[in-house]
């Protein structure tokens, strides 16, 4: 089993109770290691832990980055020590010299390092299950401060620790984003869920996706969310140009949460319902999917400026192989009338960049693959090639359906290359999603 | 023209001098916004802030991040103003009740909010070009701290300024990451240049870009780089699999900086040079495609396990129409045999996954597109499919060239289906370069 912590620690003394019946506890995210300060590494640990601090109720109130400094260290888990009610640090657990955490913590806590037969065990253990030789700098990892609680590590080197300064439980973890995810799930988060919700608590969310709208217009219409039901929390994430809207909810009685979260989802929905095409966080490309599974139909592809974007997202959801059949990428003329058979003429007369090439692309992959739909794209991606008529932003979407075919002009110009790639191919997408859903 | 600023601040008198010849201004970031504090949003401003900042010489000594929330906002500028040369705080300069950053400042300062013209005029003609009307709320954004430079912003409403509180120079900068990365450029870090370097310093950066390490196996290989070339400051970047390699030298010399950083090179290249792909920093699509046009050579793509990968990476490259003709993304069996006119035999008799199969759909690409080179991958991207004889990670690439074809079998697996997505991507490409190099 993983979990071998003594709790020794109160953590319920520290809350607060702010209001009726609402705890509320405090909690800040320390990262730290020179090459996430100095922006070589991007850090996205602390984005995690605190969605997850979140969810159990806690408040963040401050993250911070320092780097591999022991005087700066010590200063700063001083400071948290001084303002949190539990803080969760990563990075700096490792074998070498530049690896400061655990002797940071001891003198922040003011006591010594002490070798601790857990961690050497997680240590240990770690490196017999895969049959790899330690090294003594793998023992310096086995020194904790002295009064800590170690975090066994089942995947990884590096065991994490817990410990108490001043007023503020410390979860020390180690930097890998893995190893630090896998630990707090399943040390850090019971342990506060624990002694915050006494196990009474529910937790529930709602996830919905958006298409047509910046992140900012959704937050302007979803203001007043957390007001108007109070047990709501509303997050926003975007994956341009996807956003995509959470309902957080938590509460002690789950049927009435449950409740509570279909409101505010229908409030959502009334809101920003017109741009929604998932209300299970699906991304556009497996809702895509999942209508053309339910027809039991089969889609090609033939993409010109969108130059395989298309097909990519497709085929990045496993099991895409049951209706994803072709792509043709056809940068050249000669490729569309090659392998699509667009005729010669067509785009003689209009060119490349054109509804009437667009919607024979589109009949060709259909044909081609012996699809059910076909979808094409061309247009201007820029940065060059634009024209008066035609500027860089133009898109042209044809759809063929067994039903027949049309073509779509859109400008959608955004700032570089790869936005524009991105927002033609999820257009092409909502063309086909909805004419899915229509017939 | 863009840069109003009076140049009032005296940033010069703070500057420390830290042992011989060497000045360090400490610099701190701070991002503001309940939805960063969260983790509901990503913060990318940050690490950007840190790279730009660390390039020109000043020493990034902590990152922060707080919520919407005055109390903690003045608190934690008075504490950055109390430590700090110089900060860059992004986020809270927008029009709503949310966006407490002026205030938040003159408060830190002790001084009022004023009326800013020149804050007026940057909006006023932000919506006078986009023939937008103005609202009362962005009338908001004309109030900035008593002292204050305006910091116009021509790509976004939100002007920027910059502001001294007790010793240290703040910058405010919006959340928004394409306004707060052209404000940091064109006004905040040419300011930071001028008051640090005194234009007598120079700074230099060279970027190695490699494939087939992992990031801390590049990390491991380069220990000791900064210990023997005193100058030069290592940084890694990660876009996987590629791994980005910076060498970043600053002093005063510039011919003897330019030394440095060749001999820094040099010891590098001995280290790394079988995985490196370009000294210049280059992606491995673009270094492909510099190859293709120096060949004056045209390249078609045959995917199957890659989905269209390697085409999107291809066509991201501005002009890269001159030499990617087609990518016929065949997932299905029946696209192989229609579309490129792989032999039904080979795939009755060997499988869609296979070294023959791979073969015959590069040469199928290569002469359906009229092109000089084909390449085209088969294999097992996972997570269902694998076999024992062909586990997930299993990966076949073919190469078919003016010369003849070749079949080449790798087993690479990884963690999840866009890893492994990427990683079979990318080894085509490199495979595409030696072959490239090598004739």
């Amino acid at each position: 089993m993983f979990v071998t912590y003594g709790l020794k620690l109160a953590l319920g003394d520290k809350i607060k109770y702010m209001g009726k019946n609402i705890m509320t506890m405090t909690a800040e995210i320390l990262s730290t290691g020179d090459e996430i300060l100095s922006g070589n590494v991007m850090d996205g640990n602390s984005a995690h832990i605190a969605q997850k601090l979140e969810e159990t109720g806690a408040q963040v109130v401050r993250q911070s980055c320092v780097g591999d400094d022991m005087h700066m260290l010590v200063s700063v888990l001083k400071e948290i020590a001084g303002r949190a009610d539990v803080a969760v640090v990563t990075g700096g657990l490792g074998p070498t010299i530049d690896d400061l955490s655990a002797e940071a913590a001891a003198r922040a806590a003011g006591v010594e390092l002490v070798f601790d037969p857990t961690a050497m065990g997680s240590i240990d253990n770690y490196f017999k299950t895969r049959k790899r030789p330690m090294t003594l700098s793998d023992n310096k990892q086995a020194m904790l401060p002295k009064g800590a609680d170690c975090l066994v590590n089942p995947v990884g080197t590096a065991p994490g620790f817990m410990l108490k300064i001043d007023g503020c439980v410390f979860f020390f973890l180690p930097g890998v984003p893995f190893e630090m995810r896998h630990m707090l799930s399943q040390a850090v988060l019971p342990y506060i869920e624990k002694c915050y919700g006494n196990g009474r608590r529910f937790s529930m969310v709602k996830t919905i996706s958006l298409f047509g709208l910046s992140e900012s217009a959704v937050n302007e219409r979803l203001v007043g969310l957390s007001d108007r039901f109070s047990q709501i929390k509303l997050g926003l994430r975007a994956r341009f140009p996807e956003i995509y809207v959470k309902l957080y909810a938590r509460g002690e009685n789950e049927s009435e949460l449950d409740k509570r979260i279909d409101e505010a989802l229908a409030w959502t929905l009334e809101r920003v319902g017109e741009w929604t095409f998932s209300v299970d966080g699906s991304s556009m490309e497996a809702e895509v999917g999942r209508l053309l599974c339910r027809k039991k139909a089969a889609i090609a592809v033939a993409e010109s400026c969108t130059g395989g974007l298309i097909s990519n997202w497709f085929t990045n959801v496993p099991g895409s192989s049951e209706y994803f059949l072709f792509s043709g990428v056809t940068y050249s003329n000669q490729a569309k009338i090659d392998v699509l058979g667009v005729s010669p003429d067509t785009i003689k007369q209009y060119g490349a960049v054109h509804e009437r090439t667009a919607i024979e692309m589109a009949q060709g992959a259909r044909r081609v693959a012996g699809a059910t739909y076909g979808i094409s794209t061309s247009g201007i991606a820029g940065p060059g090639g634009g024209t008066d008529d035609k500027p860089v932003g133009t898109l042209f979407v044809g759809i063929a359906t067994p039903n027949g075919s049309k073509g779509h002009r859109f400008n959608l110009s955004f700032a570089t290359r790869l936005m524009n790639k991105r927002i033609f191919a999820m257009t092409a997408l909502d063309l086909l999603r909805r004419e899915l859903l229509g017939s």
